[in-house]
């Protein structure tokens, strides 16, 4: 049976950025540890004022085809997951390969571009798509290009404001993948939700307390369902876990429900217990209310346990790393969240070949989906190639006022004549209006 | 190899109609023929103010599963084509998901749930990722969902005005499918264009003439790619050329260009010599401005011969006999002309086990896609069970007071109180708006 995956990896981060701690929190009249402790985050990614989810994606896909000496005919499909489309009829994927063809010789003219969206779980369920395209024999030979990008801004003042972030994911599925096989098993938890919606407008409106509360659910939910086909899933098969990061707060809380769950009736719950007890059980409990507390208690006890944070230390914090530097991208976040663990293991010196992760993609509105992925043989490689750490040191530092600046010039709904920060260079950039209404593109050399 | 297509379908129309010739033309100062003959068309759905995207692919959904003797549990992925959605973030599905909820005693809470945009060619690409992930073997023996749902207005007193219409086509794809199965072989014609847009807008801008030279150029490009992997299409291979249908006359337009394509170098061409002569080649001429002239001439006499006309009438006009009546449903467009061919068939009481169909699927922005399905064992059973005629006939006849009352209606850019016309019965129906923004609804017994 043909192995398919993810075949490599490229990054493409906002280039300006907004120190939460330093430039955020004053202004806003708060500790800085609101941010960087309480949310995890210390800076975010913005797009400069000729970047936007099509130059950040096309940016990514073309650094990502040049490196693997990738030509257009080596491409079937090309999809875009995002959110923040501007368009609603014709799809992102479009555009970007019409900035690649400005810098191909050949065409994308017989791959098959689409569009996903469901809030930040498109980008998985887009290289799911590819996955299922290569497995039913129709790619010819040809591997798909998926791309995540957002713009993820909030109205200002909104408590959503510090979590935002801005920045494109794109990736090659392909047979013989050199970074990660995907499982064929897959969990779905998934419910009609109001928890984060954008009806008719550019701005999310969200009820972030139901946000947080949908999650855990449907990651559950997703769990059980992965282990009715994939079996049951023990805490120390998996090297990492990353999860969608909204920010890395909401992945600490996740992760030790996750963990208690996954532990239940195995031998860790057992050498646990002499020191927290065992997990309740609801049938030993007289309500509802009596038996979720309990549980909480437990929860509170568990998260204070040696055992359980060497766990959190090893399999989840190493995929926080980035998301504390960028903010959240939506759909890009738990792409980001896998790159940023393998990148630890790889700095570490770790042959991590054959280890296993745990992905956990979310998106609100709800759905969760849990799959497994193993590491391949050339995985080192595809990861030391990935430049974003320099990317991330060489952004753009705004000020307070710079940073109301730039969140006017992203609103469709304001007039804005912004000065650009920076100066693009070898990269696709935002070239005005065409007479339909559309975007127009160049590459800068 | 397992078989995989469409096992069954159900089609809801918007529940009131617009006559073109009696009431829309008189009111433009027009002739009932620039409508009845120029475009095709007679009549375009319109959704009641208690109709939208949802309730229609819930309602088409619901019957459709009712039908099929379907609980939540047999349905593994629900994912919905729209070019019509209200949110940037929550998907269509999931809308759709709840209302089923509603009515059935189970949950969808382990269905992978989606959304696609890409114009009118969403739907296919819907229809094709079920098929990937049943071939892949991701399905656990469910079937897939795919909806393609629209309202398909245009800013009034736009050229596109005349070929409106609303309506959603839900379709099960399964192993073993009762109707068509799907070729693996697929053709595929994409280019960035600029022909028809909605940038932050909910009616279209469109460049008319663009638009149409987009499709005829794209379709050509399909078919030559489907060619490469499916051999050489034959003109006499088909019974039936379902192709999207923005309006009749674009596909009577297209149709003649695919036949002289597919029957170049072929024995019709050389049968049809004496008569009109062979087709030009390029080689042959000085200019290419020649060259496409004589192409054009040529173009005009085969229109005119018998033996075009015998393979029109047998193959594309019983394709279009639904479109005359709903108008254009983006999405759904191509798959209203599938059932319409194939209850043509029905009708005449033909035996078309075994028979195949060249489907030609196209979204503007622009994609083409072609591929074969082949006609299965209890098709007949599965359309006659299509109540789509009963339907159209009891749809609500509008003045043209009324229809403008109904177009604002569904602007959302107006404020408007507009009674509804029909009185929902066994339907889901849009029942106001909860507390973030978001559309309700509910079942009407």
């Amino acid at each position: 049976m043909t192995t398919v995956g993810i075949d490599a990896v490229e990054i493409h981060t906002g280039k300006l950025r907004l120190d939460l701690a330093e430039t955020f929190a004053p202004e806003m009249g708060d500790a800085p540890e609101k941010y960087t402790k309480g949310l995890g985050l210390h800076a975010s990614s913005f797009p400069d004022t000729y970047e936007d989810i099509v130059t950040m994606g096309a940016n990514a896909a073309h650094r990502l085809m040049k490196r693997k000496g990738l030509e257009p005919d080596d491409i079937g499909r090309i999809d875009v997951a995002t959110e923040s489309a501007f368009d609603h009829s014709k799809p992102v994927s479009t555009y970007i390969a019409g900035c690649l063809e400005q810098v191909f010789e050949s065409d994308f003219h017989h791959a098959n571009k689409g569009e996903r969206k469901f809030a930040c779980v498109a980008g998985t369920q887009s290289i799911d798509d590819a996955y299922n395209w290569i497995k039913a024999g129709r790619n010819r030979g040809r591997a798909a290009l998926v791309i995540a990008t957002d713009t993820a801004l909030y109205a200002r003042d909104d408590p959503g404001e510090a979590t935002q972030g801005a920045g494109a994911v794109a990736m090659l599925i392909d047979e013989d993948p050199n970074l990660v096989e995907l499982s064929t098993e897959q969990g779905y938890g998934s419910a009609d939700e109001t928890d984060f919606l954008k009806p008719q407008q550019q701005f999310p409106s969200v009820d972030g307390k139901r946000s947080v509360n949908v999650y855990l659910a449907r990651m559950r939910e997703a769990l059980i369902d992965y282990e009715r086909v994939g079996g049951k899933i023990h805490a120390d098969d998996f090297r990492l876990g990353p999860f969608h990061t909204p920010f890395p707060g909401m992945v600490r809380k996740a992760a030790v429900l996750a963990y208690r769950h996954i532990t239940r009736d195995t031998e860790i719950e057992e050498e646990l217990a002499e020191e927290i007890g065992r997990q309740p059980r609801s049938e030993a409990f007289d309500s509802d209310e009596a038996y979720l507390e309990a549980l909480s208690e437990y929860t509170d006890a568990l998260k204070e346990t040696e055992r359980y944070q060497a766990w959190y230390g090893r399999t989840i914090d190493p995929t926080l790393t980035l998301s504390r530097h960028v903010g959240n991208w939506y759909t890009g976040s738990v792409h980001v969240a896998r790159v940023s663990g393998l990148k630890a293991l790889a700095e570490a010196g770790e042959d991590a070949v054959g280890e296993r992760l745990l992905v956990g993609s979310y998106g609100s509105g709800a759905q969760a989906e849990i799959h497994v992925e193993t590491v391949q043989e050339d995985w080192r490689e595809e990861i030391e190639a990935i430049d974003i750490d320099e990317r991330l040191e060489s952004r753009y530092e705004l000020t307070f006022e710079e940073y109301e600046d730039v969140h006017d010039a992203h609103n469709f709904d304001e007039e804005s004549a912004v000065e650009e920060f920076t100066v693009p260079e070898a990269e696709f950039a935002f070239d005005g209006w065409g007479r339909m209404g559309e975007r127009k593109y160049r590459y800068v050399e």
